[in-house]
């Protein structure tokens, strides 16, 4: 029996196969993806095309979507947005995906002024709670703006919360930024955040899996979490629920060899449950935007953020001078003989400690003996 | 040229000889606990009470104390405040403290009822910030408040802050808890923790490796630490600033083998900025008392404290469930062969997964279709 192909349908054409491909089946499909592996996508469709109905239950699956299938009409509506498609070996594909192996996706629906290759050279995603709490938010949004100023990319998901006050950041800081999206980049979801996403579109990059059109279903956002960690050089958990996508794009992160950090909260908060979960599972604990630096650049200069703090005047001090200073009275001055006893030290080795000490201004002699000097005793 | 030795020198009494050495050497005097190994307690102290002045040095720093040193008089003051002296070998000594090695001190000066060996077989130590929050105080008491009524002991240093809410949380559970001095059992120190020291002498002990009467220098405070952390199996750290004891606690216990914990706070707090450094540097994060009780009895029953959630109904459906129930519409009924489309499924598939879902009450067959059940949608 001779089937009829759609007028769409070009065997040559590998690029337009991977367009269908990423509307018939579902992000997550493992069979199929290793059904277009084996034998190519243009020839692996013109099997589905061919199938007898029913004869082949799991090309079945894919043939259902097929009626509604026009790739030119998904195509149409891209380059209207002003979109377009990028496939594996583009120049602008991002080679990070293909750590993803067998489920690298077939395609990917690409809006912005971004490079893509270029921005996922150098970037991080940093996800979390959509429940969040001002504290979290305000983190992801200074972490953001941080890494978007060292030039280091923010991948996030533009959920409420966390994602989106990082997509924030990172527009502030005029940075790069790609939003991953559970649905078409057609249709931005959560509607509440359409402002901002049409922001990261305008500045930065809208990337899905799937065609124009769809919606973000549950099935979606699992597996959307991948391509966030996949995109990410690292990532980095800022507040999450004890069960959330966010821990799901973290362990996502590690499968993939990536680095993995999370922010610590209040052991009180249920917003950083998730975060504490994960630090007690590997990941790194992440307070400042250079140790995020340090999970992205992990060969690169390692900034020095330590606290500055005053140092205390007897922090060199050898240990047999410290114990000469605690040893040295505040106001009555002691004798040299009382003070070798305090100290326990012979005469000789307690004159040299006190010749240091007074050098430092940390011993005074005067008569009656030794007191401490100008400098306060810390402790 | 003959010397004469002093009435309370008993070349026999290795018990009296070490409590002298407490005196005459100073907490972290390696030189001393040498000397003292190499030739027993007794004999080292013979020598140096035989040593002509000035001709050995080292000995020399010893003998500065020797002429204010009577054991009689300490062991005399220790008696009056019921205390006792322990010595290695004595059935009380807790044999976590021979993991010190050469820094083993030479002997330890003991108030309280408890029982030290018995006491530091399952204990915790639980220190922090001097300049602690609400947060670090709640904590500490929560967490020691825990381990005493699980019978693990609370060690600790009575000083401000996190110490003193750790003693206080074990003493208000009634459990065992040791507070370390820097300074004689019989004079507490910080006077402000008068009260605490003193209710910890009446139901723990209190515990010093230098006499009576001796005063806390920064020395003795440092190697104060190397107790605490070796009396406890493990040592959590709850809030420290970025320089701290807590922090030398801490590398002690992880220097002695002893698993090290600290609890996170908010990265903009800097009392917990200490405690995130050592979650950066291998610390186990910890934020719940059976997460402590894990650190000290590793091998022991793991609590499962995971937080009860509401699970949601979707939580174990299978993924091409999942994908049905996103394609279900909450109003509006959609026919079998619409469905399949968005859901990629055949019509069999379709079929099969319908029937399961709406025995679980998520979906709804009528007129025109099918439709989410009663049960709402959990994103």
């Amino acid at each position: 029996m001779s089937v009829v192909l759609p007028s769409w349908f070009d065997p040559g054409d590998e690029r337009a196969a991977r367009v269908v491909w990423s509307r018939i089946a579902e992000p997550g499909d493992l069979v199929a993806a290793r059904f277009v592996a084996g034998r190519g996508p243009a020839a692996a469709l013109r099997l589905v095309l061919e199938a007898e109905s029913s004869r082949v239950e799991v090309q079945q699956r894919w043939r259902a979507r097929l009626a509604a299938t026009d790739p030119r009409r998904d195509l149409g509506i891209l380059r209207r947005l002003g979109g377009r498609v990028l496939v594996p070996g583009d120049e602008e594909w991002p080679d990070p995906l293909d750590d993803l192996g067998e489920r690298r996706p077939f395609c990917l629906w690409v809006r912005g002024p971004g490079h893509l290759g270029a921005l996922t050279a150098r970037a991080v995603a940093i996800v979390g709670a959509r429940a969040s709490t001002d504290y979290g938010d305000g983190l992801a949004t200074e972490l953001a703006f941080g890494c978007a100023e060292r030039g280091i990319c923010v991948v996030s998901g533009a959920a409420y919360g966390v994602d989106a006050a990082a997509h924030r950041g990172a527009l502030s800081a005029a940075g790069g930024t790609i939003a991953v999206l559970a649905c078409g980049v057609d249709r931005p979801y959560p509607r509440v955040n359409l402002d901002l996403i049409e922001q990261v579109a305008a500045a930065g990059l809208l990337v899905s899996e799937v065609p124009p059109g769809c919606s973000p279903t549950r099935n979606r956002f699992i597996h959307r979490n991948r391509l966030i960690a996949a995109l990410g050089g690292a990532t980095v958990v800022v507040e999450a629920g004890w069960r959330s996508g966010a821990s799901i794009t973290a362990s996502e992160a590690a499968g993939l060899g990536r680095a993995v950090g999370a922010v610590p909260g209040p052991v009180t908060s249920a917003a950083s449950a998730g975060c504490h979960r994960l630090l007690r599972t590997g990941a790194v604990c992440v307070t400042r935007v250079g140790e995020v630096a340090e999970l992205v650049d992990p060969l690169g200069a390692v900034e020095d953020e330590r606290p500055i703090l005053p140092r205390a005047v007897h922090d060199d001090l050898p240990e047999v001078d410290l114990r000469v200073l605690d040893a040295l009275p505040l106001s009555r001055p002691a004798p040299e003989s009382s003070l070798a006893t305090v100290a326990g030290l012979d005469a000789a080795a307690l004159a040299s400690s006190l010749g240091r000490l007074e050098l430092l201004g940390l011993a005074r002699p005067g008569p009656g003996g030794w007191r401490r000097g100008p400098h306060p005793r810390q402790d």
